[in-house]
């Protein structure tokens, strides 16, 4: 799974996901804890608390959000830290689910109250190897305001596609506490987000998936960045132009290739602390 | 008092107060020293050491502002810092004073001009439990325009209440040095916050109160946070969604339970330092 | 003067000047070096040193900007560093300036171009111990927009007096290359600044004068957070509450009492580093 | 040329360029590899390594970005880092192309896939030593609004004779990948840029050149400054007062001779990391 997740970022391509296929009635969670895939890659482990670090270093994530990762020998199976800040987390800290969110070996350890976000998207994304969610700052005010949040520059040409904003009180069809508490909500905002790279949470934050660690976190970073540039230039003028539909495929097909050279960066900056 | 405060930060409600009790006219403050409760809690002291820092490098607090937090032996006694820079404060800094703002044991080391902020409050609202003054800085512009403080991300949901502010030229009815520097403006202050978690202070700062220190300085965090946020969603548009009364409600009572994760982090950081 | 310096810093007054006395024709610069006053109160240096440092790390100085202190043995006296980055001074850049901005002793140093902001500043207003000049980020759009920088909250109370705009092409009445390079410009300067703490220089940044080398860091600090504070404001609303001349007059002078506990952070910090 | 260079930094002009005589077509590259002009200064190689840190330092560069300067022994021979992130560019690092751009002795090393822009630059401008490609965050929106990049203050006068804006868009006359990935597109960004300091690059960054290391630094730095300043003054009021182009020739003439200031902080501080 690292390996064909590897081979998907190197060329950047993005395929569409036939969510019908999936998105039939999900069974009821596992009364049992569910079967472990056995040890993951190390690597990809090493990635993926570098993805945690690195994304609070670049302003993604605070105190709260987390990073996933699909199983590299089992697609039914994601990594994740146990409930801690992600600055903190390491490699004891990450725990196997299947895709119900249900841990595999919880041995006390808490989980995450929004483990469903990554679960449910992990099960109608077979493309997705990896899952971000966050509170990424500049992100929320497009979340609550109705402007579109669309890419103004090459390096975030991934949002070219759209990105849909999830009201959880709309597709709960009532008040909640705003988490994704449950695989139904996590289900729904899977659903929002449809074959798109990112979706806003509407008074939360966002989900950002990728084909691999290092677009994940790469895609992470720079919806931030177009996010603040895009309000700037909105108040700089009522006339942005944007990336074209073909420029921005292209774009993105062209910077999928150059991931390596931020990624090696971050990662030894984030790991250096 | 620590424990029934960890107990209430555990299920994060905020019972309302009954003002009219304390509210009575106050004797003067004492011509001599008011007797110890005896010594706090040493976790709650370092507690409080560790707020200060924290609340600096969140960029709540900068070379001014203070945090407080009631002796968990008597209600009728807070802890607070002598008056210096929250940066430096130490656990040898931090001083007994009596709801009066008098200090038990002075011993030469002087005062904050604004400690009656904090006495004034513990008398009306003893459901508080820790108190910060400051100088917040994305607050300051809602404290002068006339917009109203609102949450519109889950994480500042104790905003849901409302966010009263306090003009002391009107509370007072004349022209100030614009500092509480006697109990009769703290008390008009603590009039002014009622049961809200927050409130600002015209051209000047705000107030936050809490259940617990962790709970105080979470909020002094996304208060700031939020103020941001909603400063830029309005020069985004004019049609920003907040969250309704209910789903801050709700979302408040859910994140509280999760309050741990930042405040480890936030500690662990502040005090390397 | 040290001494005086340290007394006016207490009381926070800052009393008018006749102009008229001092503002006679200057001659031409003494061709050869003046005499010194003798070596300075090494106190005072080691303040100024702080100065320059505590300034780059609040972001109010840069690669450019400096900051003088009136001698303590002869008011016709200044010190300031040679010509370098403002965080790299140390004591031994420190030289002496008569008020014509003549180097007692250059031995090679270079001056900065710009030393006659503060000479001409001196001989105009003797209640002046220090002078800052900088490129502070945040005042740069008053400058160049015609909005008035006000003070909107009460560390800023220093501001309340106004804050002339110096433009040096309606000053010289021709173009210029915008600095300040002789003392026909730095008196013009002087002459904009008038009884005010603060003169921002169109096109260029400001300067900030004080009765201590701490106050008129503190003044300098506070100048670039109210700019900040007030463009946020105006941002925010049309409708911003300014302090009331007689709340602002009042702030300072209670203000100033406080500025020790800052400084002392601030030194403390930009030392270590 | 490092010397001439140091030269013109020392008296800050800038010749027109008779583009005409360097338009004529261009041979296809080389099928070998050029020879080599050997080595270059080493004080050259040293700043070229300490440019690429300072303006990752000071948040002109991220991950993405390069920085050129022409071989000394050789105008058609420049040097650059192979293909990594500027911050972790070492002497080791550095290679030699020749004007189309091809490495001298790439052994196996990766160039930047938009090295065209530093050749293609340097053929039709041989007043250039040293060029910057960056995506400067504060310029983007100035990039894709049409609200023009003005100076409005002395440290960024070199923007005084306009600063075109390039769309490869409209250049190429179809939808590209938005990057400058063969000679043709560098060759047109060349022409855009014309005799001017600094390009805008729609949807992208800018390149900047100069006529040494330190100032193409410098100028990388002050657009990235001049940019933001002029978005807040803009916010801020509808009346802003740029720099006459008269006053922004003489600053431009007086400043560069102050150049030496803030380059040996900036590389002291880059350095030390």
């Amino acid at each position: 799974m690292r390996e064909s997740g590897r081979r998907a970022f190197l060329t950047g391509g993005m395929s569409l996901v036939a969510c019908a296929v999936l998105a039939a009635p999900r069974p009821l969670a596992a009364q049992t804890a569910p079967s472990s895939a056995g040890p993951a890659d190390p690597r990809l482990v090493e990635d993926l608390v570098a993805a945690n670090r690195i994304l609070v270093d670049q302003g993604v994530l605070d105190g709260y959000g987390h990073v996933s990762v699909r199983h590299d020998r089992d697609p039914s199976r994601y990594l994740m830290s146990r409930s801690i800040a992600p600055e903190l987390v390491s490699v004891a800290d990450i725990m196997e689910y299947d895709l119900d969110s249900n841990p595999v070996d919880a041995r006390g350890r808490t989980t995450y109250l929004e483990r469903f976000i990554h679960g449910e998207i992990y099960k109608v994304r077979p493309d997705v190897t990896a899952v971000v969610h966050s509170h990424s700052p500049s992100v929320i005010p497009f979340g609550v305001t109705g402007v579109a949040l669309r890419p103004l520059y090459h390096m975030s040409a991934f949002l070219g596609g759209g990105v849909p904003v999830f009201d959880i009180r709309a597709a709960s069809g009532q008040m909640t506490d705003m988490l994704v508490r449950n695989p139904a909500l996590g289900h729904a905002l899977a659903q929002a987000l449809g074959a798109h790279a990112v979706a806003l949470m509407r008074g939360h934050g966002n989900v950002v998936v990728g084909v691999s660690v290092p677009q994940v976190v790469f895609r992470g970073v720079y919806t931030e960045v177009n996010a603040r540039l895009q309000a700037q230039s909105i108040a700089l003028s009522g006339n942005v132009t944007y990336l074209d539909a073909e420029e921005a495929k292209r774009a993105e097909a062209s910077i999928a290739g150059t991931l390596g050279r931020p990624w090696e960066l971050w990662k030894r900056k984030a790991m250096a602390k």
